[in-house]
């Protein structure tokens, strides 16, 4: 009988967390066998396992390794001999230094050739519900962002706020206390104005700019269960000029066309395709323009879980066939030096006959005033 | 000439994010040739690359490996035949999947015996700087928690504040709200009291028992350059029993004899060792009792970093001879059941004649009328 084998810590491993539902911060071993799961945990952590992992046995590290020093490839020849397993399959992140100490034991490993769950595309009601906890955080923190960008007022190139200048931190920190408020943490919130809005990963710094496009993409993470959401929203304090509001309106145009054609069945490459075909039909093209990469520059989603990007990918990797109970984003935008940038985006649970957007803020184009 | 490669995503490989010193969400790849550095990008992120990576080449994916789909094997591959590298080393968490590819390829690969980069052990300047970053916010949320605790009035069985029964959650919040509002982040702070407190890394959840040892462990990160800081502090609302002060006394006693021990050139196994042996003359033994695990069930301390649990070790991991410039914990602790938990740590820098504490934060027992 084969078994699944993972080594890792389950706050960085979320195929180690999705089957354990057990959070820790150092490595353990857990393998699955004919459906039977068991974990191997230390004595810091086994009384924690025994209460907080669910559908799993735990075993106590020391009685499967009587000798210290215990190594973590000791304890998975250990479990594996215990459970006699003739061979196990491992995730392609699987740490090198255990896989070949297995190899050398003779042990047969097989390298996954996809996901070693492919159930954790499908989102059980319990992770939806955790999911759709994170998108309320974030939207209560999303409206304190628009409260104070409301409150602000434009004075020359800055924009001011009770008497100092506003900056992309002051609003990052206000978004993260509503989403910590709300039992959630927040890894790198990005809002960022003005040219840094053209690098979609730029967290923004220093001043607001305003009448220009300023890019919010929020993701806060529910601390109940780990799960994500993910929600960008471009809106603008002041007034952008012609070609901001033009570049809004096609990367706005998009994100509502591609969210129609979410259904289960289809190849989730089909809608990056698409999306890529009609910015270019538009006259926006994507490439290096000044030795800088400019355009659609990035892809049009992922999945959504205890990873903020996983599977299935909305991008060029073919084969995404979306099913009732995915999570997905769908997030196109548009990136230009001089003009800035716009990012729209929505975390959507793909339904029976279509999808629900489990975001509910509007996307109309926002000039906050 | 034999180049180290990292293929990760630096949001959780704290080699490639101290090589690169660049915080990103997805993977890439990196390789280090004779003191040289070179990172591969994708179109997304290879403009803030160049701006926010240090001492490092950056290459864009597409000029690695011009037809698409792009693998990371496949750009790991092209990036040690652009360097002309004749063998790579990777560390033993380096994934399987592509260590096998690069096998199969026919390239040499050896897997790194101890860590890839020696030198994270030792702390420049700036990361020293962003570590007390993150202490100084923990300081401040743990002013808040004691203040919150001193408002408290203890009601029968319940810590009642505001009118409210006084939970593990609320407290926690408090916490977590100071420290973001300081620019850094929590992953997991633990608040326990009552039984909770017997169990290390119970997070604490509901009311804060009165008359108990309350457990508080807390480490935020810093999100300027996303260094941890680590703090235990264990308080009382209230007044605890005589076991739990003598509990209290013994691990106080414990810890502060570790921290006078601290200095280069020690093997930091022996500071662990010194604490069991010290455990055990005062009574308190370790083990399971009632099939549960009670005493000094973890190690006394570790490396702080990038990774929130790092080398050296100070546990019965042998060979972790202490240098200038290393950041440890020393966080020795007792857990029975009936009485609760004790545990005091303080996050250090070993000096040139000894260690530096970070934590300003006094550690006499500690009772909240």
């Amino acid at each position: 009988m084969r078994a699944k084998l993972i080594v890792a810590d389950s706050s960085r491993n979320s195929d180690l967390l999705w089957a354990t539902r057990f959070y820790a911060p150092d490595p353990f071993v857990f393998a699955e066998i004919d459906g039977a799961r068991f974990m191997a945990a230390n004595a810091l952590e086994i009384e924690r396992a025994k209460k907080e992992s669910r559908e799993c046995e735990v075993l106590l590290w020391d009685d499967l390794v009587p000798k210290p020093p215990v190594s973590l490839s000791a304890l998975a020849i250990a479990l594996l001999r215990k459970l006699e397993a003739s061979s196990c399959i491992v995730a392609p992140d699987f740490p090198a230094g255990i896989y070949q100490k297995l190899k050398d034991e003779g042990i047969e490993v097989e390298l996954a050739q996809g996901v070693l769950f492919p159930a954790r595309a499908v989102k059980r009601p319990d992770e939806l519900e955790d999911i759709e906890h994170a998108q309320r955080a974030c939207e209560a923190g999303f409206e304190k962002v628009l409260a104070m960008l409301a409150e602000a007022k434009i004075e020359g190139d800055r924009v001011m706020l009770g008497g100092e200048t506003l900056t992309s931190e002051m609003l990052r920190r206000a978004f993260e206390l509503e989403c910590v408020a709300r039992d959630c943490t927040c890894d790198a919130t990005i809002i960022a104005s003005g040219d840094q809005a053209a690098d979609p990963h730029c967290l923004g710094f220093g001043p607001i700019a305003p009448n220009s496009l300023i890019v919010c993409d929020m993701f806060p993470r529910s601390k109940k269960r780990w799960y994500w959401s993910d929600m960008t929203r471009t809106v603008v304090k002041g007034k952008a000029d012609m070609q901001a509001r033009w570049l809004y309106g096609v990367v706005h145009e998009a994100q509502e066309r591609a969210l129609e054609m979410v259904r289960p069945g289809l190849d989730a490459e089909g809608i990056d395709a698409w999306i890529r075909a009609f910015f270019e039909s538009k006259g926006y093209t994507t490439g290096a323009k000044d030795g800088v990469m400019q355009g659609f520059i990035h892809g049009t989603g992922h999945g959504v879980g205890l990873d903020i990007h996983e599977w299935p990918r909305v991008s060029k990797v073919k084969d995404q066939i979306l099913e009732p109970g995915n999570v997905i984003t769908i997030e196109p935008g548009l990136y230009y030096l001089g003009i800035g940038g716009v990012r729209v985006e929505d975390t959507v649970l793909v339904t029976e006959d279509g999808a629900k957007n489990l975001a509910h803020p509007p996307k109309t184009y926002l000039e906050i005033p």
